[in-house]
C-alpha cells in the first residue's frame, strides 16, 4: 500500500471579505478605494459588521446567562470600543489610559473592571473616582485601595483576581497556573477575603484567567470548569456571595497554517452543562466572558503597498511601504518563538491565476521586518496592495511604531 | 583528577555608573535625585559623558583614516543626535523622519547617508531636495531616483547598498550575503553602474553592511577584509572613483552572561593592517565605519520603581511600573530566539549585602512582561529603583509604547 502524501497544513479560510471585480472589498468597499478613502498606506482597516456578526453568534451559542465583556487591550482604537460598548455586556482594562477610552464610550462603570499588575496609586485614585471593579493583583494592593478609598470617601469597588491551582493546556500563552505575577494565589484567597470583609471595600467577585489564543474546545472547558468550581469554592470564605465572576476567555482564532477556528456550538453546548452545577448554589452570580481577540481579531486587515520587487539570488522581494513597526506580531516577534506566515493576500488581483513564490518584506532596515516567507501569491508589480488578515487584535498598539521613524500608520473601522 | 565545577557565565561588568552612598550615579547625580528631577518613573537616561568617552576610545584605538558616522535608528532622541553629531563625521538614516532629526542637528548634508528598503517617492524627494546621500537599494529606486531628481532640478547624490557575496559570522543579525531584501547582489552591482554613469547622478561610491550586534573581533576583520576587497573590486566598473565606502559596522555589546566586550585594540590593529591594500588602490576615498549600538548602547539605562513585591508559590516577584512596552529587547521578544537576562541592578541598594532570588515584572498584563527572570539581587523593597543597564540602543524606539495604553516613559540625556 502506497503511503498517500502528507498534505502541507494551510490557512483556514478567510469568509469575511468578499472579492467584487478581482478585488477583495472590506464592508463592501473595494480595497483600491479604501485605500483612497484613508489617504495613505499602509493602514488598518476594521469591519464593523463582522465585529457585530461575531457577538451576535457568541450570543446565539453560548449560554444566555453568560455576560460577554470586552478587553480593550486587543484593540483599544475608540471606535472600536464605542461600537462595542453598545453590543456587550462590559469592559475590561489594563490600565488608566483604556479606562479614559471605556468611559468615553458611556458604559456603566460598574460593568467595567480594570486588571493587572503593579497599578499605582495615580493610577489606583482614578479607578476609585471613576466607581468601576477593581481587579486586585496582591494584599499590598488591596491595602493601597483601602487607603485611598478612605481618602475618597468613596467605597471602591474590589474583585480579586486568581492566580488558580491549574493551568488552560494548550494555550498560547499561560497566566495561570504555578507561580505568576497575575493575581493572588488560590491557596492564599480565604485569609485575603476575611482581611476584605473588615476593609469596608465592596467586595464583587472574582477573576479568574488562565491563558489566551486557545484553539481546543476541550481545553477551554475543561479550564471553565476547574475556573468555576474555583469560584463556588473560593466564595465560601467570601463576606458577601460574589455579584460577579470573571472565568476569563482564551478563546483563540486561526493565525497559521494548520490552525483551525474555534467550534461555538461545542463551547455553547460544553459551557451549558458545566454551569448546571454553578447555577444550583450560586444562581444571582452573574457569570463573565471576558475576549478581546475573539470579538475583533478576525474583523481586522493591515494594508500595505508594494514598493519595490527585486529578485535577489534567485528569489523574489516584494517591500513593502509597511512592517513590524506596525505589526510585530506579523514579524514574529511578539512573544512567538517561530516566526509562521499569517494569511495575506495580493487584494487588487484576488482573481489572478498566475502564482509565483515571493517573500513580502517592510521598510525597515532590519531582516526581522518579513511579511510572509515564501508564499505563493498572485503575480504582483509595484503599486498593489498586500492584505495582512486576522489583524484585528494585537495589531497597532502592540507594535513599535516609533522604530525607525516612519510615519504612523492610519486606522478606519468601516 | 577531580573536574572543577564549571562557573556560572556572569554579566561582563558595569563600569560607567560609579555608586556613592549606596545609590547608582548617572553622570554625577544620585539615581534618587535623577528620578525626581524627571519627575516620573520609568524613564531612560543617557549619560553624555560616557558617550563621548566611547568615541574618543574609537578615534583612540582605530585607523585615523577611518571616518566614524552614528546610525541614528540605534537611539534617534533629538539631543542625543545633536551630541553627537559634534563628534563624530557623519550621520546615517532609515527613514525621512530620522532625517529630519539630522538635518535639525547641523550635520552638512554630503555627510549624511539614507539606505533603507522600500523608500516612496515622497521619502525619496525629500533626500534629494535635502542633498543627503541616498544608498540605492534595487535598480527601480535608481530610475525612481534619477526622475525625481531631474523633476526637482538637483543631482542627486547617491550610493549603491551591496548585498556581499558573504556574511558576517557570529552576527546577532545577518544583513548580507545569501538572497536578501537589502541592497543589490554584488554580482548586479556592475550591471547597475553601467547604467548609473549614463543616469546624471552623482556617484558618491558604496554601501556594504553584513550583519549586526557581533562581539568576535576575529569575525568583523574577516568581514571588513572582504568587504573592502569587495569595494575594490566593484570600483573598478564605477563611472567615477568611489568618494566614499562605508563598511557598515556590526561592533557588539555585552548583554548576556557570557558576552564579553569587544577589544578596540585588537579591532585598530587588525583595521590598520587591512586598510593597507585598500590605501595603494584608492587612497582618496573616504573609508566610513558605521556604528549605532556600539555609541550608545552601554551609555543608557531604563529605571522603574517598584510598585508591588509578591511572593507566589515560593517565588518573589518585584512588580515594576515599567515593562515590555518600554523595553521589547529586554522582555526578549525583539529578534531573540530565547529570553536572556539583561545586567539590572536595585539601583538605591548597591551596597546592601542582603540578597535574595527574584523575578522582576512589568506593570503589562502578558506573560510576555518580563525584565528579569530568577535573578540574585540585593533585598528590594516597594518604592525602590530597578535600572536596567545596556539599554542606550534600541530601547524606547524599539518598543510598543501604545500597548495597554500605559503612559509613555520619560527620556534624558544627561
Amino acid at each position: 500500500m502506497v503511503k498517500p502524501p502528507a498534505k502541507k497544513p494551510e490557512h483556514a479560510p478567510i469568509t469575511g471579505f468578499p472579492v467584487r471585480d478581482g478585488a477583495l472589498t472590506l464592508g463592501g468597499i473595494k480595497i483600491g478605494q479604501l485605500a483612497a478613502r484613508v489617504g495613505s498606506t499602509p493602514f488598518y482597516a476594521y469591519d464593523r459588521a463582522l465585529i457585530s456578526a461575531r457577538i451576535a453568534a457568541l450570543r446565539q451559542y453560548l449560554p444566555a446567562r453568560l455576560k460577554l465583556h470586552y478587553a480593550i487591550k486587543a484593540n483599544p482604537m475608540p471606535a472600536v470600543v464605542q461600537h462595542l460598548s453598545r453590543i456587550v455586556d462590559g469592559l475590561d482594562l489594563a490600565s488608566a489610559g483604556e479606562m479614559a477610552v471605556a468611559l468615553d464610550s458611556g458604559m456603566d462603570p460598574a460593568r467595567i473592571s480594570f486588571a493587572g499588575p503593579g497599578k499605582t496609586t495615580a493610577e489606583l485614585s482614578q479607578a476609585i473616582a471613576a466607581g468601576v471593579v477593581i481587579n486586585m493583583e496582591s494584599g499590598a494592593e488591596m491595602e493601597n485601595i483601602a487607603r485611598i478609598a478612605e481618602k475618597q470617601g468613596i467605597q471602591a469597588r474590589v474583585a480579586i483576581r486568581v492566580n488558580p491551582d491549574f493551568e488552560l493546556k494548550s494555550s498560547g500563552m499561560k497566566m495561570g497556573g504555578g507561580p505568576q505575577q497575575f493575581g493572588v494565589d488560590a491557596e492564599q484567597v480565604p485569609e485575603m477575603l476575611r482581611r476584605l470583609g473588615k476593609s469596608g471595600l465592596d467586595f464583587i467577585g472574582f477573576h479568574i484567567f488562565s491563558g489566551s489564543q486557545n484553539l481546543s474546545e476541550q481545553s477551554l472547558l475543561d479550564t471553565q470548569e476547574k475556573t468555576l468550581d474555583l469560584a463556588l469554592s473560593l466564595a465560601e470564605s467570601a463576606p458577601t456571595p460574589p455579584k460577579k465572576v470573571n472565568i476569563g476567555g482564551g478563546f483563540g482564532i486561526p493565525y497559521f497554517p494548520g490552525d483551525r477556528p474555534l467550534d461555538l456550538k461545542i463551547l455553547g453546548a460544553g459551557l451549558a452543562k458545566i454551569l448546571k452545577k454553578f447555577d444550583q448554589r450560586l444562581p444571582e452570580t452573574e457569570v463573565i466572558l471576558e475576549l478581546g481577540r475573539y470579538m475583533v481579531g478576525e474583523a481586522g486587515i493591515y494594508v500595505t503597498r508594494i514598493i519595490d520587487k527585486k529578485i535577489s539570488r534567485g528569489q523574489i522581494y516584494l517591500v513593502t511601504d509597511g512592517g513590524m513597526h506596525h505589526h510585530l506580531a506579523l514579524s514574529g516577534n511578539f512573544g512567538q518563538l517561530i516566526r509562521k506566515n499569517y494569511p495575506l493576500a495580493i487584494a487588487n488581483r484576488m482573481d489572478s491565476p498566475d502564482r509565483e513564490q515571493v517573500n513580502i518584506v517592510g521598510c525597515l532596515c532590519t531582516p526581522l521586518d518579513r511579511l510572509g516567507d515564501k508564499m505563493m501569491v498572485p503575480v504582483a508589480e509595484i503599486g498593489d496592495l498586500v492584505v495582512v488578515f486576522q489583524s484585528g487584535a494585537y495589531g497597532l498598539t502592540s507594535s513599535p511604531t516609533a522604530f525607525l521613524g516612519h510615519p504612523a500608520p492610519g486606522e478606519v473601522l468601516v
